[in-house]
């Protein structure tokens, strides 16, 4: 770390600084500049030290030098990282392609998407069994039930289900049904949660909270990981921003700059990326473009009757043809399916 | 809810959607506008209407013309709502001042804080027993050890307790010990624990989500307001925005807007809404200025070695002297702490 | 338009609206809901007219139907606009392909450039003589000696030049030296500037501004329009946002946006839409593999000497390097360069 | 500046930052950390080296210690600035109150508005001739005829006249009617325009564009100090962020932390900063009790029929009961108008 000492910082204080430094364990490396003092805390960095030395007397602000995590990072793991359970692999030059509905409405309406997925392509089913809806007066999910439809349509297609998961004490039924949990945006720093998933055997896919910078989405992935659970994949989903002609901002660079900085496998979310079907397909095919690990797409049979997510839903036609670009464009850049 | 349609709809795409709104139980009203044309549909207003509406052939967008929240809003309730649990009082006149450190740290450390509150005129301790940390590596709180010291400052001081409930798991406990159940803006849309405070008789202070629009605020006490529990005070501590002088932006035109759609009290607070001890006195008083119904402040005896948000905490002095202030602006503006 | 009146409105309040919307041409067509009265104002709209008609007294909101700009609406003209200017076509299907230093330094250091950006296979030059810079203290640009440059390197090369023209003086002489006349960001809302370049011959390139939404990029546009120069380029750079890793951050769904709003073609910036060298090849192959009509790359002999934007700009191996993904990636979508 | 590079940086790497730093006219100065090396870069900071050296082989970031602005600096001038012209007076205990109508749209019409401004207590009278419109076909200003109008309302009051000016053509006109040129939140960053401004007598009312930092408005009020003209007031007229239930947002610590970076007065301006007439009066209010050194309020006699920015503009009423609600917290907290 660098500290900055203010302007009229009095040499009491920076030597005050220093001594602090040496305290917490690190060599202190006072610097006068020209105009500000800065002073350089070299050894292993623990992440509180940072808001510690910030409060000191004469401080300006503290730079931190190193990533605040760990296992997480490309410099600890330099290869990546493939997540693979059952029809899905995600990573290390596997593209994995995971769609289904937003909600799980009824085994019938599951069951034409996993036949469609499964047609077209796709290498894992998605359906939310428990949602989590901004009104309370929304549709809440199928709970259980849907977790049931989820298993049966793995049964008769062989794709690997994803699946959200809301609450620690429903981490374990989840995973008996499921094969990959979702931590949704709305969880992304719930850290019980993250705990929990952390301490099951199912692969875990963690979408980024919506003004969660990218250290905070690997400080939340490095909860999991620390548990000991391994099989983590990062999902961005869109950012909230100025914008009002997309739902959410979806900054593709997010996949070069976490495949610059993490081992984890990134998966794109189209769908909530942009709230709007007819961009989705472009969006997906430009991920695909500079090798995104994983693309996670919402399709219905009737976008127009859906209980959630309707207005961002490819229609069977719309999701065929979005696959056929998408294996066109894994094929060019030489990753697989 | 109008329904827009697109320039080139046919005439089968909106009779079409005119059935659909009126198989939904509300009346439509086709109107022929020189481009677009433009259907109304009449009746009360269900959320997840305009989704299913917005995904339909030939749709545009689906403009709603009501607030999607009804317990919160000051429509069905015009007198505004005052939350009062022991020595604390928010809303209808009465402002509420809660300050203390960010983390319960120790006895002593806690009981020279709930002192200063007293001294100083503020009517709440907060403190955190439970703290949810960025990186798992960092310090996370006292746990149940933390509560018995925070309700012991009670005892000691009769100023209510305000903390920080992180999982449905922990509400039973922590509402044994505190007053006011704080739930924190990385758990706004912790829908389930939202449930859960809104089965306890404590008063709880929802803290808004550094993404979270006003009406997703709005919902989110919905949830808890639905379960049975009326006694919810909102808290206003930043946005995030591109601004990097500040952690966070804090709108203060939110103390004005909730005040007008909203009968439950507003709580601003300075310190993570800037993240500089410098900021926080003024905008503790532009808050005041504005009759915002509450305050929550951090401080701690020595910032310098605070276990976390040192650089955001005020030292006893510029408490005392924050406090001052803001009892003088209280006056002026007719507000009693 | 249609506008919609507070829940308490009066019936005095409502008519009031009504007679004021007749008064300015258009139809008024009231409609009672359960909740809130709405009032359709149907004909031809003018902007003005909604600001006059949200202040009315009684009304909540109005919410406009028809989008803002008209020449430069695909509704007016369905089939996409290329332009077209020397070595450089961008749109209907020709990805044009501009590069070349941020600023113009010397006459050695553009040549190199030009040479290199035509072996590589670009087909225009860019490089600022005219610089926009945020301090007073960095460099300026070498200004008409930059022109000349420009000029000189075109000559040699046949390469079209692409170079930013700052203010009204200066509009008719850096049109006679360049091909096209590129408006910054910073400029976007420099009406009198788009008034000026919508009054030369010459393609107009018009940045989007980092926190222009998409209405005010096309109204920008349509600034020049208006004048009667059809050939504008609208580029997308990225927009500000809370997000620190990156300069700015880079929407690509803009291309799918613009190509559905507008009959305009559309250009992106990797450069300064991520602001990191390393990032800049992924973000210009993903934009290619959607078929945006153009790019627009910053690179340097030596980036490490740059007198600017060094630290986003490719060295001439990376350039090479990118060029080569492009063009396969414009060859799998059907574009040609 | 601190030069911190990569982990993977080679000695030879940074040996040639050394050389480079001291090639800049810098001393350097290597520490070697526990995973990366840093290099402290001494002496007089110039722009332009931070770029410059952020893009060396083997550089992770490049971190300035000192503010890029100069004669701004709260540390060259600690003592505040008092900008002084006419009835006018903003800074150094001096609360100076500019309001009017958003565009002059008569004689008649501006005539009431400088009468209202007067008896109300206001400071001077603020009214746009040349109107920068975000639509080509919006009401653009009544242009010289409307300066003459603003002189004939100082010729009638007394009132100092503020007005905006928008290309460098008319700098000399406006300057010839009105005694404060504004500079629009759309020119923030013309920097011709600025340094023509630097160049007059008048003092200068400069907005902040709303998406720049704070480092960026204060570079912009450099070029035109730089100029020679010091008598420069910045404005605080809110930043674009996802909130859409305001125009912009509107934070209100940019007076604290300008008070603390600048000798320059701050005015703030609650109009466009929310964009809705209602909140207006208590973002004055909030801003008074902070200290703010001016205010710049939109009102006008029938905001309904406003030919601009009728939705956020007082009538008549409002605005004397906003004015005394202004004068009692400005005598408060110990300002005088």
């Amino acid at each position: 770390m660098i500290v900055v000492m203010e302007q009229d910082a009095t040499a009491d204080q920076i030597q005050h600084m220093a001594e602090r430094i040496e305290s917490l364990g690190l060599k202190s490396h006072v610097i006068h500049g020209t105009e500000h003092t800065v002073i350089a805390a070299i050894g292993e960095k623990r992440e509180h030290m940072k808001e510690s030395l910030e409060s000191g007397a004469g401080v300006s602000k503290v730079v931190p030098i190193m990533a605040p995590y760990k296992i997480a990072s490309r410099e600890v793991k330099p290869e990546p990282t493939c997540v693979s359970v059952g029809s899905l692999s995600v990573g290390g030059g596997k593209l994995g392609v995971i769609a289904g509905p937003c909600s799980v409405e009824s085994e019938e309406q599951l069951m034409e998407c996993a036949h469609a997925v499964k047609a077209a392509g796709g290498t894992a089913l998605r359906g939310g069994a428990f949602k989590p809806r901004t009104s309370p007066y929304s549709f809440q999910g199928l709970k259980e039930e849907g977790l049931k439809i989820l298993a049966a349509a793995r049964e008769e297609t062989g794709l690997s289900i994803v699946t959200e998961v809301l609450a620690t004490d429903d981490v374990d039924m989840v995973a008996s049904y499921a094969d990959v949990l979702q931590i949704g945006a709305r969880n992304m720093q719930n850290y019980r949660l993250l705990e929990a998933v952390g301490n099951v055997d199912s692969a875990v896919l963690l979408k980024r909270g919506p003004s969660a910078s990218m250290d905070e989405l690997l400080l939340a992935a490095e909860y999991i990981l620390n548990e000991g659970n391994q099989n983590v994949m990062l999902c961005e989903r869109g950012i909230r921003t100025f914008e009002g002609h997309t739902r959410f901002t979806l900054p593709l660079a997010s996949v070069t700059y976490l495949h610059h900085k993490t081992h984890l496998p990134i998966v794109i979310d189209p769908s909530h990326g942009t709230g709007h079907a007819y961009m989705v397909p472009d969006m997906a095919v430009a991920a695909a473009a500079i090798k995104t690990d994983g693309l996670i797409i919402e399709m219905h049979p009737r976008p127009d009757e859906a209980f959630s997510d309707g207005y961002q839903s490819l229609d069977f036609d719309m999701f065929n043809e979005t696959m056929s670009r998408i294996k066109s464009m894994a094929n060019n850049v030489g990753m697989t399916i």
